[in-house]
């Protein structure tokens, strides 16, 4: 029986362990999409105790905030909400909390929460109800205590050299050039551009929204389509001034619909009256939007990534309460692969595509976006169109295996540009020594049942690829 | 090599076999959904010979009756159907059964079939066409002569604490109230809810039924949808004061179209008109009933079971010849993910939802349930929505491993009710056994691989609540 | 650490490494599908260079034409078009394959070329940059002078029985003819009928390919759908008495409209005026053709093979430059399986269903076919409905395994007909060998876990069945 998460844990092979070991555990991380708040950030937040950095939950604004994998594992457990998002005593919630890991059994949630006490706080043993009085102490008075513990020291602690944050277009990015300017922090932090609440013209806060990244672009309304598409390039164009490098959207799924722009400004004027549009208007003028801006990431340099079927706020109790990204979120179906191809091809055969990441929450999407990706690379950069790493729900052992067996059988995994948290915490970097964990034991079974030679160089050259030089080189950083 | 089928069958670990052994394997069973004849209990049945108890085929009254999986893997070895469902000797029958045997490798078949000659008959040896006669001539004789080798012989061996059959609101529970007052009987048999023929407006006979729902619940008619439901409601009621737990709903898909009473009501009147409806319109029916049931399921505490994405009745020819559930049937694929969030949502808003186990026949859908759950949980009890065990079809080790390495990764596997056979034969016990087999050795690999530890007092926690505990905790056995 | 590629490879456990070595390995091959060129057979083609046998690329014609597999890799790894498919020098352009190839660690094209260049070629180390000089010139040295390096000759090393062209339904089928004629050559080369062309009715170059088809078949111009028909059974005809044995549609999605033949031919006349066709006339006029032939493949014993759910050139620049199969197809989604059986219910019930073989390229299809041939078996030959070995994208480690595994859950391995090569390769066989060691350590695992008796006779003929003798007995050879 192996220790319980040792030094090797996941690495059942010595050429696992030594891939591991000697070339992807100690390189630098490119968090190239993650949630973390520039503000505290540049701030250098500190937190008071676990259940803070580990729950959160109601803020005293009002507001719900904290990791929603969490509160589902507890609500899983039968946990009363009071405990999880509410206001009972804090080391009462964290108990509650552990009870509910013991039956996390093969949950990622469970792997997370010990790498992070061993990363963070040196904590070695399991954390269970016997042991939790002793670790909740020790952790909260590191937290309080260590100058290191704090978000800054955080992220030096495991060293991350870049960290892409998710921002509106309308962000002024001054929490990103306050850090820009310190010259004590060396990480570099930089937006992305998540324009998906001038996309989503069907749904609510639309007009009003507009209204602000008019403002935003310095004009008093936007008028017409083409007064939105020039208000995002001019946003965007901000943004890469500001160092961005990557795009994001979160799209129900993706659509297309070849509207002309003279289609797409009916729909708009449309909207703007407050009147009700068609499934294909709403995709007239989503596809639009999207083509233009992946001209524009080309023009600039800037990644686009799409994310979509997620199925959001399912639980409407729970959304009118907490509001959304409070756990009660689900996985989707879509059939729109060729849509998404569709969208590819226009802006290939213009010359415009930029490079592309490509994530579902569906897994039974895998192979699907391993085949589309191969149909639009070319000679600008290794890999230029991705699989997205293994997202949200996926974010597992299993999931993280399937994605990666996917991209090698239909791709080449040695141009994969791997990891990033997509995390709200400071504390979630181990995810990407999880994720190396889990690659290096899978080059490593291949290697050691003579699938591939053990040609130390090729090795070494994937693995490292892999974990920190294939996002380097694609991002240019 | 491991031998053949032996005490440690799919346990390969120390720790898997200590899991099973002194934990899983002797625990009683709750059987919480499956399809026996409570007359057939209460008579407590004896059987002729191991083809009646194992292919069953056309009933003297004309009908076919049997195990549907076992005529599937004769069919797909070419053999005559006058063999499979048809009157040829019993033996020769037994023989093509065997013949193909041989060649279901990596089939469950395989397994439940030795699983079944190990537990019930005390054989060990392959089943061979060199053995089939010894074999053949062992069984009859025990299940002729053995006192033991009834109904309630199987069940007592088999150690079931409970048993929810699968009962028409329309039955009057004769067979049920016989068992309850049989006091020489511990096995707890409860019938089950199942409503389909009153939701599917669609299909031939409803309005038939309609007419008998109506006498069931003591009226002369259901003039409208307020009556369906009211009727509906009253034989819940009694079926609630016989004991019963859970219902259960097989739908072709999930519907959801948000139709009001009165809607609801235009849609029956035209259907009892004789007149073809809309697919708007019988989603629009089928959600007004689901809704109403969830509310009093949630009131009486009773679980709704959902399954869906079955296609029945593919090869008409067969359909017209021996009638439903005569193994021409296959999975589905469906979108209506969405619709099931919905649906509970509605439920859980108006503070009505009830426990609810999800199953789709599709395994595609596996991720998707196993977040939708996490939407709706909450206090009343851990674990309240379950992704139900992988059904029929997906009842093999790969598929139960499916399913719970996907509810480990998103959920609690700590949590989880467990097993059910799903079955119409008095032998098909051992499938809790395979399934607490594959259960142990998918927790062994965990704790022998280092990504749990090796607490016992957990692991037996684990292991004992998916077995048997949750379960009973569950349904309040 | 196993050897890399040794005489072992993927054979993990004693009993594979018996099964293959014993059994498997030296059967002949049934390559009942693939896109072999007659011609070339008969001609007894000869090769200049491994980047003409393994890349090819801009033919002299002006087409491209060549192992689009391969091309994916190399764009995947931002290789120039000029080195994938262009005219830069040959040893250049087998270099930056070389070079790309290192980076597809886990992917089935490592594995093929490796198994090609030892089997054809008597190379037993890794295809490295540092050993890709001297291997191009072995390799090219014995394809110019190897008198047994030619079409035949690979087809004879490689033991290969039968081979199933893909041909159109207006080929002259001379190129057969001719090798049938020939006593020299011992393989048996039938040709496969694939109307496409003819069903396409939306799709671009139908109505001249039509005319092609009156001609073909005597006819003037086809009039009508009657017309159509015939001149489908008349080809058919011819085809059959050429010996074919198979035949192919390669369908977006498996098409149900049971249109009445009035009705498929108004749609007939429409497409004929150039009108635009609805998606439920395409349906129709398809639904009748596919019932049409499916009847005459029955009536003249040959099987029908349904490949579904592919997205075809999908990038448009590439499509435009270089045409159809040239690496932009992707895995398409589909919810058609009731489609499927309907189609094949149709046939059943009027006695004529054809031996039937499923193939969807999307993975996630899978279980759904396993259960759909269950409910179409008869005993007209054992494993009549088969669901096909995994395909193209498919056609790796882990989708033969998943392929297999679900196969096994569901219906009986032990009749599965196994591979084809679906290639355009002479040196494609090699693929047959790694299907082979794939299903024999399958096997291999199992026995070797106790899942199944280690009863060598049944293990041989479940072996030799799938490897050879089910395709030998399902196709008449």
């Amino acid at each position: 029986m192996k220790a319980f998460m040792d030094a090797d844990f996941l690495l059942e092979t010595e050429t696992a362990k030594h891939l591991f070991h000697d070339y992807a555990e100690n390189l630098p991380m490119v968090d190239y999409h993650c949630h973390l708040n520039p503000r505290e950030i540049y701030e250098d937040r500190r937190f008071d105790n676990l259940v803070q950095v580990w729950l959160g939950g109601k803020q005293p604004d009002g507001s719900y905030y904290g990791d929603h994998y969490k509160w589902r594992v507890m609500r899983s457990n039968g946990v009363d909400e009071d405990y999880i998002t509410g206001d009972k005593p804090a080391f009462d919630r964290f108990l509650k909390f552990v009870e509910s890991l013991e039956l996390a059994i093969g949950n990622p949630m469970y792997h997370w929460c010990h790498m992070e006490l061993q990363k963070f706080f040196g904590i070695y043993e399991p954390l269970t109800v016997e042991s939790a009085e002793r670790i909740w102490n020790h952790c909260n008075k590191m937290l309080r205590e260590d100058p290191d513990m704090t978000a800054r020291g955080l992220i030096k602690k495991s060293n991350v050299a870049f960290i892409g944050t998710t921002d509106d277009p309308i962000d002024d990015l001054n929490w990103h050039e306050k850090i820009a300017a310190d010259s004590s922090f060396d990480t570099i932090v930089a937006p992305s551009f998540r324009p998906d609440k001038a996309i989503n013209i069907h749904k609510d806060g639309w007009a009003a929204y507009m209204q602000k990244l008019a403002v935003s672009a310095g004009k008093q309304a936007l008028a017409t389509v083409e007064d939105v598409l020039a208000a995002l390039t001019n946003r965007l164009e901000f943004f890469h001034a500001h160092g961005c490098k990557a795009s994001d959207h979160g799209l129900d799924y993706i659509p297309f619909q070849n509207y002309t722009l003279e289609q797409a400004n009916a729909v708009y004027q449309k909207a703007l009256r407050g009147e009700k549009l068609t499934t294909e208007e709403i995709d007239g003028y989503q596809t639009v939007l999207l083509l233009h801006l992946g001209k524009e990431y080309h023009r600039l340099n800037i990644a686009m990534q799409l994310h979509y079927s997620c199925l959001r706020n399912n639980n409407n109790r729970i959304y009118k309460w907490q509001g959304p990204d409070t756990g009660v979120d689900s996985i989707s179906q879509n059939t729109c692969g060729g849509n998404i191809a569709q969208l590819l091809s226009v802006l290939d055969e213009a010359g415009v595509c930029p490079k592309t990441i490509l994530y579902s929450l569906n897994p039974a999407d895998n192979a699907q976006l391993g085949t589309i990706i191969g149909c639009f690379q070319d000679s600008t950069v290794p890999g230029k169109m991705q699989h997205g790493s293994a997202w949200w729900f996926n974010d597992n052992k299993t999931g993280m295996q399937e994605q990666m067996t996917t991209l090698a059988n239909l791709s080449l995994l040695g141009n994969f540009i791997g990891m990033l948290t997509d995390s709200r915490s400071f504390l979630s970097y181990p995810r990407h020594d999880y994720f190396r964990r889990i690659l290096c034991n899978l080059i490593g079974n291949w290697v050691e049942n003579g699938e591939y030679p053990n040609i130390d160089s090729s090795l070494k050259k994937i693995v490292e690829g892999v974990c920190y030089k294939n996002a380097k080189r694609y991002f240019e950083l």
